[in-house]
């Protein structure tokens, strides 16, 4: 079960849609191409003003209900919404709704328009954002796992193509797919991390430490604040943490729950230092200014994980979509006030289930 | 300029929908959240009926029209809908839409809910479906080309990931990121076309013979009905298909505008016969059923095609999504069903500009 909704947007001369009258005439045309589909089509309510344009409500046996918005700049808007029952044919099938755009467009002599493809809504949440704020559809099948911790929102789903995902307050995290993302992070083939102390800040998923064992490394610490996302990843991703997430101490490493900024204090006041420092946690904001709590923290982040590194030391880290070129900057200057001075290198890979390429960074004391 | 549309929806206990009372003071407790956020809230009007649930507009100073709709068997979609004109902040941010979700989901006490991200209407055309009609939106920054042919709507437009894309009729053809599409086609490094003879089906963005030429065949022949595509493609998809659709006839090979079903009657009425035919025509249609005009077409084509083959020759063609069980399976019944008997292979890439995993096949004589 679940609502169909159905999004048609026309350009228009902006001289056809300047006046109240000129939008009378307009809505005449729509009502009338959406007549040959909905026959049983009834204007319910309009509202015009003279600045905001023409609205209007129309239905069919008020089961299907259209709004119509025409706004003054020469935009059109049509959105059609309706329940389809489980095992019933839709309203609008993708040939119909194609044909309707084109009678549409070619009787309002439209510029451009577009029938956006049919969101589904009210079974499985399916839409997640890019880094850039694209929408993307996944072929989410089944909600496996959904629970509020003291710190986010964790929700595992299961994709058809990309497997089990884990999803954190409503953003993309790591799904089954997504080896790559691990092994781009940790530079594997290109790292040496045999004999070698590490120290993970994040990394719940447990695929990360459960990839760095692989390579014998004399001790890995992690330090983790959400217990619950670890139970979950244990029990549904264990296909990327192996086990993990079973236990929190072993000889080869430890799992601390709990808030790094403090254990990170705790370890540079023992003078405790590490080959290597993961930075696994929250992604970059999306912001145009390096101001606000998330980029107080990642500053935080930068300035401990340095104090933590032996000279030769390495910092490494996952950055954001290659496309958002606005926060890798600002990340990149949040790097560069770093004292004493890093320098950088970066990788790139194809990340599954982001349905991106991705920007991961190497920082080292210059 | 484009206008806004950002959706919500929450799944409610059924129990609580279920009469026009529950329905009422579900209305209540949505107009009392997005007060929160919309201070001059209005309600411009509402309707209910005792089958199809209750709906209502809301309005803020008529600029930022909000729906609300309540189907009775639990299911709650809010629509918010503005024009933001180039500069200006949006309404709702990414944070604020979340928020006003989380309150949203509280107060209904919600068993599920979900916040689409962001859609932006009447600037570029961005949004595409996948194989599997899920929605994806594409980093589109302009329309390059827009034309329409006896044939189709021809669109080229511009990805800030992908660089220019072929769009036919609101479906993704090729871009020019997808060298790998066409590799696995022709399945480069597989198949030798050293001296052999040659015949494309379509393939008027001139990418799949711009990369043959490159194997040194001893002549190809192309059949495309679509001269406008081929001139669009020669103009702006040059870095996939080079300068092969400048001229219609060289030693190495021939372009052919028209029917490619007449003149494969006509090689075969000749005894003309290929080493390769390549089907690099309209994709395979999204059906439960293998009728209609398309499927009718891709039988024809198969028909054809091995009779133009020499005993030893291979039909190589794209499928479709790998996530489309049904249609790839009914694509295989109609190959089955071939006299002479064939038998065929399969191979798959991720189509960058399809963002999915595309199927492709090779069919021989059993």
């Amino acid at each position: 079960m679940a609502a169909q909704t159905i999004l048609f947007d026309f350009t228009l001369d902006a001289g056809k849609t300047a006046t109240s009258i000129q939008r009378q005439e307009v809505a005449r045309i729509v009502r009338n191409e959406l007549e040959h589909v909905f026959t049983q089509l009834e204007l319910a309510y309009s509202m015009e003003s003279m600045d905001n344009g023409y609205f209007s409500v129309l239905h069919e046996n008020k089961e299907t209900i259209i709004t119509c918005r025409i706004f003054q700049q020469g935009l059109l808007t049509i959105n059609v919404e309706y329940y389809l029952a489980a095992g019933k044919e839709p309203v609008l099938s993708l040939d119909k709704g194609k044909r309707l755009e084109n009678a549409l467009a070619k009787s309002l002599q439209a510029l451009s328009g577009q029938k956006i493809p049919t969101l589904k809504r009210g079974d499985v949440a399916r839409y997640y954002p890019s880094s850039d704020e694209r929408i993307i559809e996944y072929d989410i099948d089944t909600l496996v796992y959904e629970a509020r911790s003291p710190f986010q929102k964790i929700q595992i789903l299961h994709s058809k193509t990309l497997g089990n995902m884990l999803i954190l307050d409503e953003l993309q995290n790591i799904a089954e797919s997504d080896l790559i993302y691990t092994e781009t992070l940790m530079g594997r083939g290109i790292e040496n991390y045999e004999g070698k102390e590490i120290c993970i800040l994040g990394g719940g998923d447990g695929a990360l430490l459960y990839e760095l064992l692989k390579e014998k490394p004399k001790h890995v610490v992690m330090l983790e604040i959400d217990e619950l996302v670890m139970q979950a990843c244990n029990k549904y991703l264990s296909s990327i943490c192996g086990d993990v997430l079973e236990k929190r101490k072993t000889d080869q490493y430890e799992i601390i729950v709990g808030d790094c900024v403090d254990y990170m204090k705790k370890f540079i006041a023992e003078g405790r230092k590490f080959d290597y420092v993961f930075g696994d946690l929250t992604d970059i904001p999306i912001s145009d200014a390096p101001i606000g709590e998330c980029w107080d923290f990642i500053r935080t982040i930068f300035e401990h994980s340095f104090q933590l590194l032996k000279p030769d030391g390495k910092y490494l880290t996952h950055g954001n979509g290659t496309s958002c070129l606005e926060s890798l900057q600002l990340f990149e200057e949040q790097l560069r006030l770093l004292k004493p001075k890093v320098k950088f290198t970066t990788t790139k890979a194809f990340v599954p289930s982001f349905m991106e390429e991705w920007l991961f960074y190497q920082v080292t004391f210059a």
